[in-house]
């Protein structure tokens, strides 16, 4: 790469429900082939991603999701996240766009993340958030929750809450991360629950939140989902939440 | 009516980004006609809704709509809000079903009503919020916008802020009206405008948020403001706010 060569990072927002996920697979929709499709018309030449902070599901939003690509062009980052965000469909943007250091990574450079998984708790579903939410009709004790909340933070082997995804976790590869806040208030009829880690497991968030609305409902206490966490078998644990609750919140550089 | 009939009263939320206002009308998707096609499903047969708080323009939204109706039945409320909430289309929903007194009426026993408006206020659109928030790039001043609202607090003719839809303005009918208080707070890039008043004219608060919306871009001043609504004319006035930023959000009785 020549000198003029810049690194850009984009801070991205999108509603997750009409792609299939974050990464580019053949002949479905996905944040990467649009923002790669929106970089081919405002550069004139192919550009890809050279990294996303992580990927996301299909029907998971994004409220930061961050991501950064090489260019060659001297655009001012304000036009380019102007011009891009006239060329993006409407259910993605680019909140920020920043020139940032050659080595700056979107992945490897991240600190920590956080995600915040929402639940729509009332007898009756809610319309304006259905596709934002995970409707649990049941009341939920949150003080419960938050009691097994504690049991998952700090540095833990994760191996229960880890969905394979066609990987095998015995292959070496850790399955110990270190969470280091959860947090869960309600508003209302909403639940937010905010994981705050240096790094997430495949369907991990989700399937804490499984566990922490069975908890809630009472279907499990606290010291049950301790044990589940220690047995480090995904078997041993509960079905994960839906992935319409689930937002990618924010990533620390 | 016999002895048997009961008066139900509904809570509704409803996304109103696919309906084409509360009212039905010929060969549209309306609340009111969805809502009589699940009364028909149910009750096996035709019932009307007896009266609405208000009526909801295209693209509104409601978080707390009520709406009553006579029906000869004797099935529990919790039964009937479950069952109408299996039938209702995923935009719309009965948050709270309740029987009241012969006498109650949605519209003519509303003491005050309350709606909200969003103002999405960032450089960048929101993806996730572009159905339910007006998009203002440019940066608000909510002080500003806290000062016209004192203006506009109280009673007053509020003709200015009254679009006409085809009605004779001058037939004699009263643009008075009271708004009892006008909040507005800022969360993030989220601006949210509460007005509860005793009654509201055709697109008053959307007239409204436009002026506010102009203060607070520091193109009006608070004392204009107070002129434009002095002047009791439409035209002195200035664009409303569109109609995906608007909430139905509650109703006193």
């Amino acid at each position: 790469m020549d000198s003029k060569t810049r690194n850009i990072k984009l801070t991205i927002e999108y509603d997750g429900s009409r792609f299939y996920g974050f990464q580019k697979q053949p002949r479905v929709r996905s944040i990467q082939s649009e923002l790669e499709k929106a970089f081919k018309r405002l550069f004139g030449r192919k550009i890809k991603i050279s990294s996303a902070s992580g990927r996301t599901d299909s029907g998971v939003h994004a409220l930061g999701q961050v991501v950064n690509f090489k260019v060659n062009h001297a655009m001012p980052v304000r036009s380019m996240q102007k011009a891009l965000n006239a060329l993006l469909p409407e259910d993605a943007a680019v909140r920020k766009a920043e020139e940032v250091p050659a080595d700056f990574h979107a992945r490897f450079s991240a600190k920590s993340k956080c995600y915040e998984y929402r639940i729509w708790n009332e007898f009756s579903r809610s319309p304006l958030l259905r596709n934002q939410s995970w409707h649990v009709r049941e009341p939920l004790d949150i003080e419960e929750m938050k009691k097994a909340a504690r049991h998952l933070t700090g540095k833990h082997d994760f191996k229960s809450v880890c969905t394979h995804n066609g990987l095998n976790l015995d292959s070496g590869k850790s399955t110990v991360r270190t969470i280091r806040d959860i947090k869960i208030f309600r508003k209302g009829s909403l639940i937010s629950i905010r994981v705050t880690a240096d790094g997430f497991l495949y369907r991990m968030v989700r399937n804490i939140v499984g566990l922490l609305a069975e908890t809630g409902r009472k279907k499990l206490t606290p010291d049950a989902v301790k044990k589940i966490l220690a047995a480090r078998d995904r078997r041993h644990s509960v079905m994960g939440a839906p992935p319409q609750g689930l937002f990618l919140k924010s990533v620390t550089y």
